[in-house]
C-alpha cells in the first residue's frame, strides 16, 4: 500500500508511492539543451540589458562593459515597478493594490553554458554574496515586506533565457505559501517553545535515511513530505531567520553544499532543469516571526505537474524521499 | 503599472499585467497532437483495463466488451487502494496514514480523438451523470472524506493517456487547497451571513466584464484573481454545496456551458491542453461547511508554470481576466 504523509509545517497531505517506487531511469524528463541564440547576458551584449545596478568585476573595467563575474540588472520586463503608489483599495468585494516592487536579475556567471556544478567554489560564493547584498539594500525600502530570490534553470523549468541567472522580487506583501509556513512554524513554537525547523533537523539527523550531505553549517536532505520526486531542502543547522544575515563563513559553507547537491543530482539526471527558491523571513515587519528558519527549497523538473496538483494542493510522489536520498548519497 | 489583486477566498495575492497584457497570439503553448498508439480506452481493448465498475452501454452488450458510451474502471496504477487500514500514526514529529482510498477512471467517450467540443450535448450530459453516480456511490464508504474529480486533457497538461478521460480519487482527508477555500468561505459567512461565492456571482453579474457565458443555472467567467491566463470558473447560480446533488436539469445546463466554454477556448487556441477540477464540499463530515459553493476550476495549459510559482504561491498573469473574457465572449 502507498503512504499518506502530512507536512508538519502547513498540514498538507501527499501520497508517497512506497509500493512501486519509480527508479531514476523511469523519469522521461525534458532535458535542458542549449540553443546558444544571441544572449543579452553574455560578454559584449551588456547594452541589451537595463543598466547595471551592481557587479563584481575586474579592476579597471567599466559598468555595462565586459570584465564582470557577477552582474545585477533590472528585469527588462518587470512584473512590478519601483516607482508609484501602493494605494491599497477595494473594488466591491475585491482588494487591489498598485504593482509596486522591485524585479532584478542576478547574472551568476559570464559563461552561457556553465551551470552551478561547473563553476568554482569561489564563483558560487560570489553570486551568493550578491544575493545577500541586494537583499540588504532593498530591505532599506520600508514599503517592501518580502524579498524573494528564485532561480529557474532551463527552459523546461520556465526560464525564458538559458544563461544562468537568478531573479529577485521585492514585494509589498508576504507571498501566501511563505505566510502559511510562518503561521505553521509560529503555532508549533507557541505550543512547544521550540523551532519546528530545528526539530526537523534533529529528527533527520537521528533517522539519517533522508540526509544527502552535511557540513559544519548546513544540511541537505529530501524532505519527509516531498511534493516532487528528488525534491531537496538545504537548511542552516544553526537557528537563523534571515538568509541575508548569513556570515561570510556560512556563505562559503552554503556555496559548497549547493554546488555539491546539484552536482550529485545532475550525475543521476544529465541536463536536468530545476527551480530553487530561498524561503526567508519577511522584512520590515513588527515581529510575530518567532520560530521561522530560512532554507532553500530545490525542485528538480522531472515530471510534468498536472493542473490538478496545483489546483488541489494534493501531490503524488513516485519516488519516496528515502530512496531518492540513498541514490544521491551514493553518487 | 501592473496590478496586485487579492483573492477574497484564500487571501492569495497575484500580479496582473494590466500594463502590457499578452494577446492570445503571444502564447507559444505546447499543442496536444494525437499519436494514436494502441489505446486501452478504445473499443476492442477493454481487456487491457481493470474490470468495468459501471458503464452506459447499448442494450444486449456485455461488460468489458465494446458497445459502451461511458465506461468506468479502476485506475491500473492506483495512487490509493480501497482495501486496508487508514491507521493514522506518528513517526517522531511526522504524521503518516495508510494509503486507503479509491482511484477510478471515467472514460468519457469511445472516440479516441473527440474532445468535449466534438461530443453531442447528450454525450457530455451522460459522462457528467456518471461523475455524479460514482461520487454518490463512493460517498457511502464512511472512511472517505473527500471525492475529487479532475480531468487532465492532453500530454502537455500531464495526461498519461491521450484518450479523453476523467479521474476520480476518494480520499480519507480533505486536500489542503479545498480545506483553505472552505475556511475562507466559512469566515466570510460568519462575518456577513452570506455565501462568499454567491456574492462573487452577484458582483460579476453587475460588472459583466469577466463573464463569458450564462444560462439558467450556471455562469462561466474569468475570475478576478486568475492564477493562469484564460483561467475559467463555472459556477451554479443557485447556492449549492455538493456537485453530486445536482438535478437532471442542472446537469443538462452544465453540459451545455462546459461544452460551449471549452469550444470557445479552443477556437482561440487550437489543440489546447487543459485541466479542470470539480471543487465540491467534503463528505461524511460533521458540518462546519456553511457557505461553501461547488464549482469547476478550468485551467488552459498556455504557459509553463515555473517551480517558483507553486513553491511561493505567487502568480504573475500576463493577460488580465477582463481581456480574456472579452475575447471569449466574441468567439
Amino acid at each position: 500500500m502507498s503512504e499518506l504523509r502530512r507536512d508538519p509545517i502547513g498540514g498538507r497531505w501527499v501520497i508517497v508511492d512506497t509500493d512501486h517506487p519509480s527508479t531514476p531511469g523511469e523519469y522521461d524528463y525534458e532535458q535542458q539543451i542549449y540553443k546558444n541564440d544571441i544572449c543579452p547576458f553574455c560578454y559584449g551584449n551588456e547594452i541589451m540589458t537595463p543598466p547595471e545596478i551592481e557587479a563584481i568585476r575586474d579592476n579597471g573595467t567599466y559598468p555595462n562593459t565586459p570584465g564582470w563575474q557577477v552582474r545585477v540588472v533590472a528585469n527588462k520586463f518587470p512584473a512590478l515597478q519601483i516607482e508609484g503608489e501602493i494605494d491599497r483599495r477595494g473594488i466591491g468585494m475585491y482588494d487591489i493594490s498598485g504593482g509596486v516592487g522591485a524585479h532584478e536579475v542576478i547574472i551568476e556567471t559570464p559563461f552561457h553554458n556553465k551551470d552551478i556544478p561547473e563553476l568554482s567554489d569561489q564563483e558560487v560564493e560570489d553570486f551568493l554574496k550578491v544575493y545577500c547584498r541586494r537583499s540588504l539594500d532593498l530591505a532599506k525600502d520600508k514599503r517592501f515586506k518580502y524579498i524573494m530570490l528564485f532561480k529557474n534553470f532551463g527552459t523546461p523549468a520556465g526560464a525564458s533565457l538559458e544563461h544562468p541567472h537568478t531573479q529577485l522580487i521585492a514585494l509589498p506583501m508576504v507571498p501566501k505559501n511563505v505566510a502559511e509556513e510562518i503561521k505553521g512554524a509560529h503555532s508549533y513554537f507557541e505550543y512547544r517553545e521550540r523551532c519546528l525547523f530545528c526539530d526537523i533537523i534533529r529528527q533527520e539527523r537521528q533517522e539519517k535515511e533522508r540526509i544527502v550531505l552535511e557540513n559544519n553549517d548546513f544540511i541537505s536532505f529530501c524532505p519527509f513530505v516531498s511534493r516532487f520526486p528528488f525534491e531537496l531542502w538545504i537548511m542552516p543547522k544553526k537557528h537563523s531567520g534571515h538568509f541575508c544575515q548569513s556570515s561570510a563563513d556560512e556563505i562559503k559553507s552554503l556555496a559548497w553544499i549547493l554546488k555539491e547537491t546539484i552536482s550529485r543530482l545532475k550525475n543521476i539526471f544529465p541536463n536536468l532543469s530545476y527551480n530553487y527558491i530561498i524561503h526567508t523571513s519577511p522584512i520590515n515587519s513588527d515581529g510575530g516571526l518567532e520560530g521561522y528558519h530560512w532554507h532553500i527549497e530545490f525542485m528538480p523538473k522531472l515530471t510534468r505537474v498536472a493542473g490538478f496538483e496545483w489546483g488541489s494542493g494534493f501531490y503524488v510522489v513516485a519516488t519516496p524521499p528515502e530512496l531518492a536520498a540513498e541514490r544521491l548519497r551514493n553518487k
